[in-house]
């Protein structure tokens, strides 16, 4: 079915995070991602397909599926895709889903147990790669303090990889209450700084272990820092003055 | 001294490959990177600053350092200096500087070396973070091979944060040759797959080593994985099916 002018509005509403919070959804792009939708679950309200761009009929086929799994499936002018999408070279299919937000106190942590924080990491792309390296690493849960990107831009969802989709989330959490919270539930809360020990091998020998990246222009604010159990370094062996965020984590999250 | 047309638009022809290939110039933009020009010994062309965009008088400060190293000072009004940078919220300055093409085969390696080769990787975002890891890592040399972003693209430049001023870095490497030649010289030359040893913490074990990575889509080319010396991969312990080239890159480099 055709979609109509009000569908893709509020499809074009989502690249806003105004959008998303009036509508609870969010954009997933591509075949890759929205391969994802139906393992993960999650709720899918509208499939669009762009128009003469499914010669194979592989987008169809995916559109099925998703519509087996309660979604409307709409088609519309490549030109009026193409505002909705926010990748330059589109494949024709995106989907908007809904995003149940979950709160910190609903994770349930095994006895061992690896968490991620982030604070004020502004970049979508970092965010979302950060998140895809943790998926990788089979981190327990991620989660989004103050000043971050927010998980729901379509930029952060597709540096994913779908990572948004394989492991738990929380947005918005007050770092400060949450650290505590953890060190209570027997987390021992590692802080990555510039100053911090240069010996970070054994960051994640507690059987529950937090560690908390900040942003690359500031760094972990100075009261998380404070509140942490220890600060920790990845050592700089050449002339270099930084290294990207989602760097940062793939490397102290591979001396898991 | 206010540029001319034909001045803007040689500075804007830089944003191409082919205006940087006929000039020899590349574009350095932004206060942190500029200031990287003086150390490193750049020869720089032109300086331009744009108009009404100096009202602490800094970026005037920093043209004049780069005026006494040789270059011409120009300003433009900001919407022509808006038209030749690459950056979304420009600071108000920019350089040309010439870019001397180095050869691999005039790298001089001392006994403990490590050489790092990109086979394929076509972001510039992600060949700019390569190379900031390795200047943080104090990698000897990285070698660009076939179908990597261009070195000189100035978002390449800007991603590597100045790391491109810090290291040996060449372009347009024959990876398949340059391989043989540094095993002739005594580096191990393991090769980042899927398929590879999940022991790689002593990848870098030999005095010389020398690793490529390839690119997200197809990985190190079938060619280069037969000529390499071992493959090494980093183990997967969660859902997420890839790793970023660049985080990638840095957790392999930090086993150093």
């Amino acid at each position: 079915m055709n979609a109509t002018r009000r569908q893709l509005a509020i499809l074009r509403s989502l690249r806003t995070r105004k959008g998303r919070g009036e509508s609870g959804l969010f954009l997933v792009e591509g075949v890759r991602l929205c391969s994802e939708l139906i393992p993960a679950k999650a709720r899918v309200e509208i499939v669009l397909v762009a128009e003469g761009r499914d010669p194979s009929g592989a987008l169809g086929k995916q559109a099925a599926q998703l519509a087996s799994a309660g979604a409307e499936v709409l088609q519309a002018p490549l030109r009026d895709f193409e505002r909705i999408s926010d990748t330059v070279n589109s494949q024709g299919i995106l989907a908007a889903a809904q995003w149940d937000d979950l709160a910190p106190e609903a994770l349930r942590f095994t006895e061992q147990a690896t968490v991620l924080a982030l604070d004020g990491v502004s970049d979508p792309g970092n965010v979302g790669t950060v998140i895809r390296t943790a998926a990788w690493f089979g981190v327990s849960a991620v989660l989004l303090g103050e000043g971050c990107a927010d998980l729901l831009n379509p930029k952060t969802v597709r540096a994913t990889m779908g990572g948004i989709f394989q492991l738990p989330i929380c947005r918005d959490v007050e770092l400060k209450d949450e650290s505590g919270r953890l060190k209570r539930l027997g987390f021992r809360v590692s802080a990555a700084t510039m100053d911090g020990s240069p010996d970070w091998s054994g960051w994640a020998k507690n059987p529950r272990s937090a560690l908390i990246l900040g942003s690359e222009a500031r760094g972990v604010s100075e009261e998380l820092r404070r509140l942490a159990d220890r600060r920790i370094t990845i050592p700089r062996r050449g002339a270099g003055e930084s290294l990207n965020v989602a760097v940062s984590a793939g490397i102290l999250l591979s001396a898991l």
